[in-house]
């Protein structure tokens, strides 16, 4: 397994179990193409089995350098369950668009995902966890942590975070105009890409905030940030 | 099991493990609640095991009554393998806002998913194989399938289908503004809910659209069609 760090261009050796098997060419084990996608996706599905069943749990989630980092309460059977070093498969997508063809047969979806394998560890630093904690709040609103309330020792205690290192891993995406049957071109069908994306509506002042405290500006202009569409 | 038919209200006794374990208050056994999920989005994630290793993949699907569709190639390692009858477990989730509280620890997501459990059938009749073909088209773009060249036959053959019957299912759903610490709710910090919507931007003709076909109105106007935010 390649170690990683912060350099872009680097490659994971994809692993038996991380190579994209289907459509090789719709790989990337770039990992800053991984980044990207953790970095602008919200939430993440995470895959476990306990007896033979499988579980697919979707999560908010939050990365650090190499490590993507999950939470919540001690109480959480995900959680408890991952924190016994079993296998865990994490995948995360962000649907870029609809793919019209002319024959029902070749539509498709543009989209940009990513499916990370490996074992689950117990953070069990205060540094990281603290660390992990903020990069949670940070992935969903930049900004964020320092206009509110920091976890207090009580809080930290009650939270469980586990990391999972983004070593085996693989990003799978597609892009652009469907691909038609050479004889279905001359159908008289519109054909072409509906884009899709996340987007912001208004927001929505609690019901007791405080008399005259504004929406911020980073809320106001919220986007998730868009690489490669 | 209950057995399930279109009526709306009914109920899903909750098996074992589709039973809601954390925050039981956001759990719905209603199958009307659980279809509005699965026909608004757009993909789901499906989980399967093979020799303890998790897979957790993204895939389109289709709904008809009390059957969820699958489809793909036949060389697709996740259809071949849920062709084999194992357990599987499919998620969808749609992100209905961030939840911005006083306090970090208490941000939060608004959400609705749907966790389904059961094992996969191979569609063999071609009747329903054809069925589950346009309600995939029919799924992402409503109106679209009369508009396409329909599958032939060996497009047909060369689709596997699998279906899984949503007996044993559930879903869960967080709604609504922040909930902080009695205290903080004195801290000048602005708190609420950002929504958030998969919205269509502007649609992109195909290079080679023949000249003078016009975007259709249904791809104009497309919206997915919201229910309970």
């Amino acid at each position: 397994m390649t170690s990683l760090n912060n350099t872009t261009n680097q490659q994971l050796t994809p692993s038996k179990r991380s190579q994209i098997k289907r459509l090789p060419k719709r790989g990337n084990y770039e990992t800053q193409a991984i980044y990207n996608i953790l970095d602008e996706a919200l939430i993440c599905h995470v895959g476990f089995t306990v007896n033979n069943q499988p579980f697919v749990i979707p999560t908010a989630y939050g990365r650090v350098d190499d490590k993507l980092y999950i939470h919540g309460s001690p109480a959480s059977r995900m959680l408890r369950t991952l924190n016994q070093g079993i296998e865990v498969c994490v995948t995360v997508t962000l649907l870029d668009g609809l793919v019209l063809a002319r024959s029902a047969f070749h539509h498709s979806m543009n989209y940009r995902s990513v499916v990370i394998f490996g074992t689950a560890m117990l953070v069990t630093d205060t540094e990281e966890k603290y660390e992990a904690l903020r990069a949670f709040t940070e992935h969903v609103v930049s900004k964020r942590w320092q206009e509110v309330r920091q976890p207090h020792k009580q809080e930290l205690q009650g939270t469980m975070v586990l990391s999972l290192t983004l070593t085996e891993a693989s990003a799978k995406v597609r892009t652009g105009n469907p691909v038609d049957d050479e004889a279905d071109y001359d159908l008289p069908v519109w054909a072409g890409v509906l884009p899709l994306q996340m987007l912001p509506g208004k927001a929505i002042d609690d019901e007791r905030l405080i008399e005259g405290i504004e929406v911020p500006d980073y809320i106001k202009n919220y986007a998730r940030h868009s690489s490669t569409k």
